[in-house]
């Protein structure tokens, strides 16, 4: 690989132990040579205003100068995802019992989640830094997410899935073109195998392995996004689902960023986290007050959040604490109840992830860790498009008729 | 039906028959009573100007002194669609021999599909004109799109489905709640049990029955959000799907719109038309240089443009034969094909009926009917998520492997 020299990621100035504080020029690093922390993306912030955030593009572009990118990646072709709705939801609040509701919905990005957003920057970081092929191991919304965006940039892709995927992903990832496995194994041999080949391949940027440092950087836009859909302010409280604890600690780096640069007013916030049951490892650790996440073995219909060992579950519980936030799991019949809960109240399907997120709001209002007068704002990651199966036993018809009036009448449905 | 005495529907000022001009009142009609013509909706403009625009939400709303919706409609909770992405699609058009080519990417509304405009504008206008309940006879996307718009509204629905429609459709609209009926019959039984209620149940708003006039101009959106994103200009050359022909007919009209009140340069524009080749009643018609459209027995993939006897066909001829354009078919294998390239040239994932556009595009190059050098816009309407079963049998793994960098190597995926 002919690395870049001297890359030009925009504000990004250095990488940084999250847990040593050895810094390291910028380049395909993801790990710390002297402690083996993960590398987290510092900046220099001079830039940032709001007359040129709010100059941008509606898309996740618009944060460019909060963001481990090039200057000129808006002229190179990408999804553009980004700037999803912040919905009102006086429906759901009502339902809930909360005073004020708003769900953040990520399902109306390009490949309809979140992923969208970390790829979006994996990939702008990886060209500069001259990697040639886009990579990952997944299970899902990351294939997808990977798979469209190295088509639109025209470049390789290589997504690695288990091979026992549901039918219906491997059809919504194949239909991009590109290099796409599946694997005789589960998840963590995916994972394993995709270490092994990104140690060997120079070239290829595998976005959540040895890129992971600039992708995870791709959530703080949630974060931005929320606060200036707001009006440019912040939210009291916000839930969040884990998978590995990135979206949330990103999301509550971006807040800080925004305190800290004076973009929004300086006041308290408190994250919380959703889990789902069968595989609530950061919520088990939160719950028994323990600094350290034990791994587990997930079972669970919320695939998307199904990382027994969360990479970033440590720094979720820390964020979670010096908020004040709380960490709630939820099994999965009440996941299903979320998703049918935020369709027949908003309109939003949301994936599996969504259901999680709504059910545990819904729990932890219940047991009064989230204040029912505080203006309350939960993430929405996914579609429901993309898990159709959760749903299928208690989604059905309310009727089923012959093709006439009087079938009509009779069945009692004017 | 306590009907409203005089609805505003903001610069809606009355109905005018197509055929033969005779004017009525605002209200709940929909065929003229003197010839049984179409009725279309007709304007005051005087309020219209770019800075009222542009100064309004970033979704179809902006466009409300041009739509048959009261002045407040933002105030009133609804999916908010619109402003979709129009993505400049070099990859695609270089593949095509095109010198400059986007995509309205119209799968990016709320449930992803462009029927969310329509059933926005019907929603708000049935409110103001005093229905109760939102109802629909549909196969997919507009199932979809009324069972959350009128959850979001919190009002009723009652979408009315043929009963061997997919399951995976049935689950996606089933979980808005709302009444939902699957009838024993093909889809011209249920569209006909659907006029047959919405003559006796007076506050029932069939959108696209009873209501029709209003929904339809919902359509025009995609005319204006084009026009805008190109910074205020029309193209050269628009190619759209064909179903019923409304999406067509309306994007034309929103052309002469903006031509008229000044707010893009007049210019002339080519207005093409994209069938498939097992429901092409339109596409036959033009070619055989007909001014009637033959109703056809609809056989194919594209189920979302499978209407056999489209209401809107006359109209839709003369809007293509005015411009100069023309009317393609494509057989499903290129519908398929379109598919894939349009994934793997811009990762964007359309569902049947963008197959149908790319397919038709590509051969109205072929056949010189479009100009490879005209700036040319083709509509994406909907979201390959629901229409996964067209493409599964090409949208395949490269190859599986055991678990290894061993079976990785030897796969020659390097």
């Amino acid at each position: 690989m002919s690395l870049t020299a001297v890359p030009n990621l925009g504000p990004a100035t250095a990488l940084t132990c999250r847990e040593c504080g050895q810094s390291y020029d910028l380049g395909p690093r993801y790990a710390c040579e002297q402690c083996f922390g993960p590398l987290e993306v510092t900046y220099d912030y001079s830039n940032v205003s709001r007359e040129r955030i709010e100059a941008g593009p509606r898309n996740i572009w618009r944060y460019r100068d909060l963001l481990p990118v090039p200057p000129n990646v808006t002229e190179t072709p990408n999804t553009e995802p980004g700037f999803t709705r912040l919905v009102r939801s006086d429906n759901l609040a009502e339902s809930l019992g909360l005073r004020s509701l708003w769900v953040k919905d990520d399902s109306g990005n390009p490949t309809h989640s979140f992923k969208d957003r970390v790829v979006g920057v994996a990939l702008a970081a990886a060209r500069e830094l001259g990697f040639k092929v886009l990579a990952c191991p997944s299970t899902g919304n990351l294939a997808n997410a990977v798979a469209a965006a190295a088509a639109r940039a025209g470049i390789r892709s290589a997504v690695f899935v288990p091979s026992n995927l549901e039918q219906q992903k491997i059809v919504a990832t194949a239909v991009y073109g590109g290099t796409f496995v599946t694997v005789d194994g589960n998840y963590d041999d995916v994972n394993r195998l995709a270490s092994e080949i990104a140690g060997e391949q120079e070239d290829w940027a595998f976005v959540n392995v040895n890129v992971r440092p600039y992708y995870a950087e791709g959530s703080k836009t949630i974060g931005y996004e929320v606060a200036e859909q707001l009006g440019w302010r912040l939210p009291d409280q916000i839930v969040v689902p884990i998978a590995s604890g990135a979206q949330l600690t990103k999301i509550d780096k971006a807040f800080q960023e925004l305190i800290t640069l004076g973009l929004v007013e300086d006041k308290p916030y408190k994250v919380f986290g959703a889990q789902a049951t069968g595989c609530s490892p950061v919520a088990a650790a939160f719950k028994a007050g323990h600094d350290v996440v034990r791994p587990v073995k997930p079972d669970t219909i919320a695939k998307s959040l199904a990382i027994g060992n969360p990479a970033d579950g440590p720094y979720v519980l820390d964020a979670v604490r010096r908020t004040g936030g709380a960490i709630e799991d939820v099994s999965d019949e009440e996941v299903i109840e979320g998703i049918g809960l935020l369709a027949r109240t908003e309109g939003i399907f949301g994936e599996t992830a969504g259901g999680v997120t709504l059910a545990s709001l819904r729990k932890l209002v219940a047991s009064g860790a989230l204040d029912p007068a505080a203006e309350t704002v939960m993430i929405n990651s996914g579609d429901g498009l993309k898990t159709l199966d959760a749903v299928a036993a208690v989604a059905r018809p309310s009727a089923n008729i012959a093709p006439s009036f009087d079938a009509f009448r009779k069945a009692g449905l004017a």
